[in-house]
């Protein structure tokens, strides 16, 4: 099977957002076996939509769009598809019902032009949208497929995942499927983790092995195709075993996961609970921690310290060593240690952990952009206190500072019994 | 004139990369005045590349070309370019003399392949690479333009910024440049807005609006062509202006910047510090603040009371609010306006700002996911409480939930001396 994305939106023909829906999609389709072989943008204009879609319906089995599925008048995909398969639209009820539910609970009239969301093209089946207002469509039509699916990646990859894709897989007959595993590593960057592996790259063709960094994070994806996931797994192991013995000091996951949901995962298996002291980061790495469902079993909760005064007030950083003469300063692995060790005090969890540093674009106290210090207070144990020095960006900084921090935390929870 | 970006790349079909030169060029030609209405994306592929070739141009005057100029063997855009014209390719002898001499400097042989590096097609103007090696092409044939340029960014953008564009410029006689605006607004949905505004969006022509909406905010685009900046700010400011008195209340920023941003900007403009204390966000409001650089000079820090337990301790919420019968719990006004009379006791800020909710999956106290509580404390002023109802899933509320107090925030800010 292949397929040809059309994204629709005026928004990406400016150059105002980037098509990252188009990655998404590519990528679940590489793991599906389907071969994307063209992706199209097209604005909000119904003629050139309706071209969009009648020249990729010629050149693919399966043509996915997504975008322009909203209440507002320039939201028009649904309709030119109607318009172009010469069919209706018809109202999906309990898509409708949400929405009249939604404003009634808000004791707000709902604008009519809402109720365009619950629509789908007639014949085909709507997809649910388990984050948002408007419903996708199925729909398979003069021997092509078609799926519909909104905008914004919040709404469109849940629905992707959960009922387009599988719809998808029911209609490719015949073709092995594709079958992946993920490898997550922390602590190691791309290169470094590519070197400890170089061989095994090269010497790879069943499964093909992948690498892809993130933030503070890489990706391993060893892929193949074979007729049930016990086949695929037997000829994976071999190299998974391989690699597992080399890096796994820094393999926090043999699956699809986030280090912070690792992260949250040991720590309640273990019974541990967690703090946080966030002077550089300002938040983040609590926002990280709590992005992941039912983490109120292991996070206490901290302490955002970005001022100094907040720092002795609210943590009990010694003033000394913040300013005066010869104090190490706000960067300093000092200054890291008393924030974990304070917070520690204050909260009373098995481990705190404080983060301070430069993210820039300016630096502070003379001390370079990039300058992180980071440090773990555990009852009982000594404080272990790590100085970075990360690049990319203010953003970047911030991120990959947070995702050490959670990288040491692991190692520590990993420990214990 | 109207252009087609065509970018070359099965890593873009797999999914291994996003096409930000579809962006960066699309956002140019905006300000050209060049109408982008296709985007499209093919792989290493003659034929395909061909065939996508040959439909840009029929339908648009420009066709530009990124990707596929390398050394190596899939490296095939600039041959399939000089097929489907009928041409030869030149060789410049400049960029070939560049290429031989770094590869003296280094002492290394230089692989033949890389020679192609230096070849444009015949009859067009090889455009130089200050950044790398693959010189790119501009070409008339039959009364159509067509521009080549490498893929990787940071050799597209200077070849595109230098030479294309100046080329391009020379080609576009008469036509007027795009001017835009951007008006921001929070506190509001996309349909509300688009609601008071309907009859301007009806009758609108010149300029043209568009609204965009975010996490929290929504974005008004208002457009024309103009000779120039002010004339075409002459056109623009009386429906700018009828928008402003329309939804004055909700307009943060009528330039292209966050609301983060915007709160900072203001906070700082009007000598005002901020303080935060989060339960369901978990440190979210404090990151997106402290996001924005400079924030330090308005952002004193603030305390993530994501336990009931800490909500006490760290910011002396009463446990009787908390726990017990007949007691409000943590999700609750009552909650709320504790956590920040708290907190603004404890720092001393001139503003407070608390979060407390149910951001989800799962429930709590019986209450409903989306269910959150925003607080503002001033020194001297009572307390100000946000009952909220939110969706999105548990990032989406949360987002949406820090974006509200923010919006809190600028309103507060604004009436201040």
């Amino acid at each position: 099977m292949n397929a040809e994305l059309i994204a629709v939106g005026t928004e990406l023909l400016m150059g105002q957002i980037v098509n990252t829906n188009a990655r998404h999609l590519s990528r679940r389709f590489a793991e599906m076996g389907v071969n994307v072989y063209w992706q199209t943008v097209v604005g909000d204009n119904p003629g050139r939509l309706s071209d969009a879609i009648r020249l990729a319906a010629g050149r693919a089995d399966l043509v996915v769009l997504t975008g322009g599925l909203g209440p507002t008048t320039d939201d028009i995909t649904r309709d030119v598809l109607a318009h172009v398969t010469g069919r209706k639209l018809a109202t999906d009820r309990a898509a409708l019902e949400k929405i009249r539910r939604f404003y009634e609970e808000r004791r707000m009239p709902m604008p009519e032009s809402n109720a365009r969301q619950a629509q789908y093209v007639e014949g085909g089946e709507p997809l649910p949208n388990d984050t948002g207002m408007a419903v996708g469509t199925a729909l398979e039509h003069e021997g092509k497929l078609y799926v519909l699916l909104p905008g914004p990646p919040r709404e469109m990859e849940p629905m992707f995942d959960r009922y387009a894709r599988p719809w998808i897989e029911r209609r490719l007959n015949g073709e092995l499927p594709i079958f992946s595993r993920m490898l997550k590593f922390a602590g190691i960057g791309e290169s470094s983790l590519e070197a400890a592996l170089e061989d095994l790259f090269r010497g790879q063709t069943d499964p093909t092995l992948a690498l892809y960094a993130g933030d503070g994070t890489v990706t391993l994806r060893a892929t193949t195709r074979a007729a049930d996931r016990a086949e695929a797994d037997r000829r994976m192991e071999p190299v998974v075993a391989e690699i597992r013995r080399r890096a796994g000091a820094h393999l926090f996951a043999e699956e699809d996961v986030g280090l912070e949901e690792a992260v949250v995962r040991l720590l309640a298996e273990k019974k541990l609970t967690l703090s946080v002291a966030e002077s550089c980061t300002g938040g983040l790495l609590g926002q990280l921690v709590t992005s992941v469902p039912g983490s109120s079993a292991v996070f206490y909760g901290g302490v955002i310290a970005y001022s100094n005064e907040w720092k002795t007030k609210g943590l009990g950083v010694p003033q000394e060593l913040l300013d005066g003469p010869g104090a190490p300063g706000a960067v300093s692995a000092e200054t890291a240690e008393a924030m974990a060790a304070g917070l520690l005090r204050l909260t009373g969890t098995d481990a705190a952990v404080a983060i301070t540093g430069v993210a820039g674009p300016a630096h502070s106290e003379a001390k370079p952009v990039g300058l992180v210090y980071a440090a773990l207070a555990a009852r009982g144990e000594p404080v272990r206190t790590d100085r970075l020095n990360l690049t990319g960006g203010r953003d970047g900084i911030r991120l990959r500072a947070a995702r050490h921090a959670l990288y040491r935390l692991w190692q520590w929870a990993k420990e214990k019994p």
